[in-house]
């Protein structure tokens, strides 16, 4: 059959400013799924639309033929109202492990299809597979089953979800063509939408430890994003948070399933219960589910609960002994005085460095790898009190993990400004 | 062996308008003509290069680095000023066929290495081929053969010239990326200066049947290419010519080839005898050989020597007969009045319809196949009087060649305004 739209034209059109109308968008969508447009042309393609952009209508019916491209999930078996979370991705961010079962303890239920971790930040699953026994490929039966008996699920997108998106995410990665937010936001609301929740918060996040470094990008990534899953029909909401410093106290797998642990047993870091709070109440209106405070079921031991639920329909040992690295190396201040600004960057790559994080796709992590922080900014320290322990089954690889947290803590005098939990709020 | 940059890294530079480093071109370059950069990242790369530009340096050290990737050809062995021209091409631009002979027969070795058409424009090598029994195809002995013997050969660059143009020229072809006059100069610029000629004209085309159709484009064009072949060591000029009305009275291989001989004898159409003789001039000055008159060598038949040498030497059989198009279809002029102008790309495409041109590499193109022209702009005609001869092997291809006529020829009362043949000159 004859095809309906050459590549090349599409190429150029969007090369030379103009919009792409939704029949080319359909087409060049399908046709790289198909193999008709080449590798080399979707690239040339991707290029263009990073430095010359997509306007709304454009990124809604991108996203709507990267969803076309694969099956659309339901979980109306469920009479429930579903509910899930996005992060863009941070250093420390654990709250998906303490949220997913707290919301479920609210009534929700919480389809929550996650990733692996790429670069400095990690991932979801990453952080689960630290459990003993806990696996996350599930059917969409065995889904659907945890979700009815846990009220929450955990596991890997299948790949029937929004394939187009993931033959287009491989290829961003190798011609950098990651960056540009028509494609992030239609990348991950396709996912998101063919997922079939009926309500979504988006936890965006900004600073020198995020994706999005600005502010103002991010903020215009949470927009672009809240209205495509609007139009899609899911109730979309956006928190741009604060990844200035890492959250929490630890930073690598099992490191943070421990301090997930500790925030459902009532206890952890106030940041990390924060946001979680932050991030359950937004979840729970969006649900319209009211009446429910989830700062209570942290308390009441009803979240802990369904994550020990979770975990075990999933294979899993909640009472299992988590792994821990075969070297520990104690990093100390050299001043003494108030710690003033903890670079969440610096603090991501050295976990990353230490193996709690991969460089391409497929790689192994380490479970035990990562960071543990004694002090965070705000607090006194004196010089040769420990701020970090860096954890890693290979101690060669201490010394690149140094140098990345060479000056990621300075000391001084007071606390550096830095940016509120939340920065801003989209509905 | 470890690879001294990541393509993405280098990507990021250009998408990022940062300026590419020597090492980083020079990388890239080999990388890809290696395979280890594929070739989804060059097409990415290409994208930013077209859309943010490369400075001059850039594109001095990129048209290096393709240089330096095959063999570098020298004429030292002549003893002998080599002098080439390049046209960047169009509608019946035969002007290399009378212009290399008569150009030999004024005392300079002309190394013509040309190519083959794509789209509306022909190529020398689909001209020359029309010739019975002539091969485009030579070794560099034979090359050196020829010019030794006939003072000019017409030949095909060889694919050891330029090897990374040619696999970067197949990749812009289906990318979309070929409209950008870092990669236009660089790849015309790399295959002339491996050539080894040691003065070079360049015909820069403009108006609506070029490639650059704006004049401020092609002059810009031009004196990229001018500023590369002269920090080369190249004596480089170019003129900016008109191509808004088809040279000649021709389009296509053994029509163009007809015309050029009557050139050659004396006659031809007045605007291909003016423009191969500000050629030959500007190439005969720019090889500093002085004292010749090339409208001598026309009328003396020493330039027709030359013509009849250089084709014998191929192969060719001067006295041949031409072949001819099975069929033959008269356009008429619909109007009486003044031809106030015709647009040059519709003839052209007009010719390409009828088999003259290819629409993929590789194609075959008939060398009987293209359009006669009967008046041309300024001329009289009356209603019923022939305005073109369409020629084609396929009679099945008159429709959509006369749909591109359609427009192409207006007729009133004077002559509209058009391009002067030569636009602007650089040196």
């Amino acid at each position: 059959m004859a095809e309906q739209f050459a590549a090349v034209e599409i190429i150029s059109a969007k090369r030379d400013r103009f919009e792409l109308t939704d029949p080319q968008i359909d087409w060049v969508i399908d046709a790289y799924v198909r193999g008709v447009v080449a590798d080399e042309q979707m690239s040339a393609l991707l290029m263009a639309i990073l430095l010359n952009g997509m306007n709304p209508r454009e990124i809604s019916r991108w996203t709507d033929a990267m969803i076309a491209s694969g099956e659309r999930m339901s979980w109306q078996a469920l009479y429930k109202p579903t509910v899930d979370k996005h992060s863009t991705g941070g250093v420390g961010d654990k709250i998906t492990l303490p949220l997913a079962p707290l919301v479920a303890a609210c009534g929700a239920a919480v389809p929550q299809l996650s990733g692996r971790g790429l670069g400095h930040t990690g991932g979801t699953l990453d952080k689960m597979e630290a459990i003993p026994g806990w696996r996350a490929s599930l059917s969409n039966e065995e889904m659907l089953r945890v979700l009815q008996e846990c009220g929450a699920v955990i596991c890997a997108a299948g790949s029937g979800l929004a394939p187009a998106d993931k033959k287009l995410y491989a290829l961003r990665d190798v011609t950098a063509t990651v960056q540009a937010i028509p494609l992030i936001a239609s990348s991950i609301m396709s996912k998101k939408i063919a997922e079939g929740t009926s309500a979504l918060i988006l936890d965006v996040k900004t600073g020198n430890g995020a994706f999005m470094s600005e502010p103002e990008q991010a903020k215009e990534l949470a927009e672009t994003m809240v209205a495509l899953g609007k139009r899609a029909g899911v109730n979309t909401r956006a928190l741009v948070t604060a990844m200035d410093v890492p959250l929490g106290l630890t930073a690598g797998n099992a490191l943070e399933v421990r301090e997930s642990v500790e925030v459902l047993a009532g206890g952890g870091p106030a940041d990390v219960v924060e946001l979680t709070l932050i991030l359950a109440r937004e979840m729970l209106d969006a649900a319209q589910i009211k009446g429910k405070d989830p700062e209570t079921a942290l308390k009441d031991g009803s979240a802990m609960d369904h994550w020990r639920r979770m975990v075990r329909a999933q294979g899993g040992d909640p009472d299992g002994k988590l792994p821990v690295a075969r070297e520990q190396k104690i990093i100390s201040a050299t001043d003494t005085g108030v710690i003033s600004s903890m670079h969440a960057l610096s603090v991501g790559i050295a976990a990353w460095r230490l193996g709690a994080g991969r460089e391409r796709q497929g790689e192994q992590v380490q479970a035990g790898a990562g960071i543990e922080i004694h002090a965070k900014p705000g607090q006194s320290v004196n010089a040769g009190d420990p701020l970090f322990t860096l954890h890693t089954d290979e101690p060669n690889r201490f010394e690149r993990a140094e140098a990345a947290l060479k000056d990621a803590v300075k000391i001084g005098d007071s606390l550096a400004e830095r940016l509120p939990l939340v920065v801003t709020r989209i509905s």
